[in-house]
């Protein structure tokens, strides 16, 4: 096995395990842990800016926002009244559960019902990063065109759910949507696949219903299954 | 010092060997080359189309296209009439001087005058990476918004030139390009910010003339300094 097999091997088994410890803990507080991995630009932080709007109020959230260099996007969502913290990857093109470990024990969040992790801007590399989250959200911008799902197959593959953003671009830009349905339904046929514009409001309810019945199912479907 | 990074500074030696054969090889065909890189979807397959629309019958061209998967770029570019061959790197989130050398001897190009390297789809990890290129483009599309720069300052330091792209969907986003040239203007004060549409067509006149300039520089300014 050559040496950069082996190292990856053992960071991805060490990312393993402490992964299991955050997962199980964040089933012992009932939070609904969601993980948005996407190109730079697609709009992570602004669908999280709109799903705190929608959401405060009804639920209690928290974020994580990993970066290269910046507070920027921990800066936005602080001033919506939410508890965030930015984690600086130093260069890593992707969180790992150390990180997200080190950054819940540095901000000691209260105990939340939504975790939003938001990864470096980056359709490759964060998608073999399991962070102990409940699903990996892959979302895919209008603007960065329909053949994106078969080019970037790993995390297409991988995602509990895609979320199309800015859908307010599509009379302005070559996407075809059935194509992308098209290719996600071959890569991942159980994923749903949801369309949205944060500007316009499009689809925003039906992400919002999802992140609430995932979390009440995770909770033992106690408002789920009246 | 960590496996980890121990096993990355011998990668990247062993690429800088590499690279520095090929910028040789470059050097002896008089042939420009450039490294076009950025996010997934920001339009560089767009405006390399463009490009060689512009350039046909004045210059001859040969393309190398990165991706995880699919032929799709290289598809694009053939169709064009120029050489292109698509390498596909096997799940790794950049190019590296070694798979350029092996796709270039695979093809067996003729001697082109620009040689485009267009990277895989992504902010970080090409970044280190040296393919013997003359320069790195970074591409950064208006529907990305005006804050990469500072949160990708790896990419944005070391380009040779920042070309935005999408400047006809300026409108219909928030995109504040004075914020943009600000941020490049700290990272890199020397690199030209080129502004083009490959819809509109605007500023592709400035960028094939960025384009001729660099290569009759590199011949020794034959027709740049007649």
């Amino acid at each position: 096995m050559s040496p950069t097999i082996d190292v990856r091997r053992r960071v991805l088994e060490d990312n393993d395990r402490e992964a299991a410890r955050l997962r199980a803990a964040f089933a012992a507080d009932g939070t609904l842990v969601v993980n948005l991995i996407s190109s730079p630009g697609s709009g992570k932080t602004t669908l999280l800016e709109t799903t705190i709007r929608t959401l405060a109020g009804r639920f209690t959230m928290a974020a994580l926002e990993g970066d290269i260099a910046t507070e920027r996007d921990a800066d936005r969502l602080r001033a919506l009244g939410i508890p965030a913290h930015q984690i600086l990857t130093g260069g890593s093109c992707h969180l790992d559960a150390r990180l997200v470990a080190a950054g819940l024990e540095r901000t000691a969040f209260p105990k939340v019902d939504l975790l939003f992790i938001e990864n470096v801007g980056n359709l490759i590399c964060p998608t073999a990063y399991d962070l102990g989250e409940d699903m990996k959200i892959a979302l895919l911008s209008t603007a960065e065109g329909d053949d994106k799902p078969f080019k970037y197959p790993g995390i297409f593959a991988r995602a509990g759910v895609v979320v199309i953003t800015k859908a307010d671009l599509a009379p302005h830009v070559v996407f075809d949507l059935e194509a992308v349905r098209a290719q996600v339904a071959t890569l991942n046929p159980e994923a749903p696949l949801l369309v949205t514009s944060s500007r316009t409001g499009e689809g925003i309810g039906a992400w919002c219903d999802l992140l609430v019945s995932r979390l009440e199912a995770k909770r033992g479907g106690s408002r789920a299954c009246p």
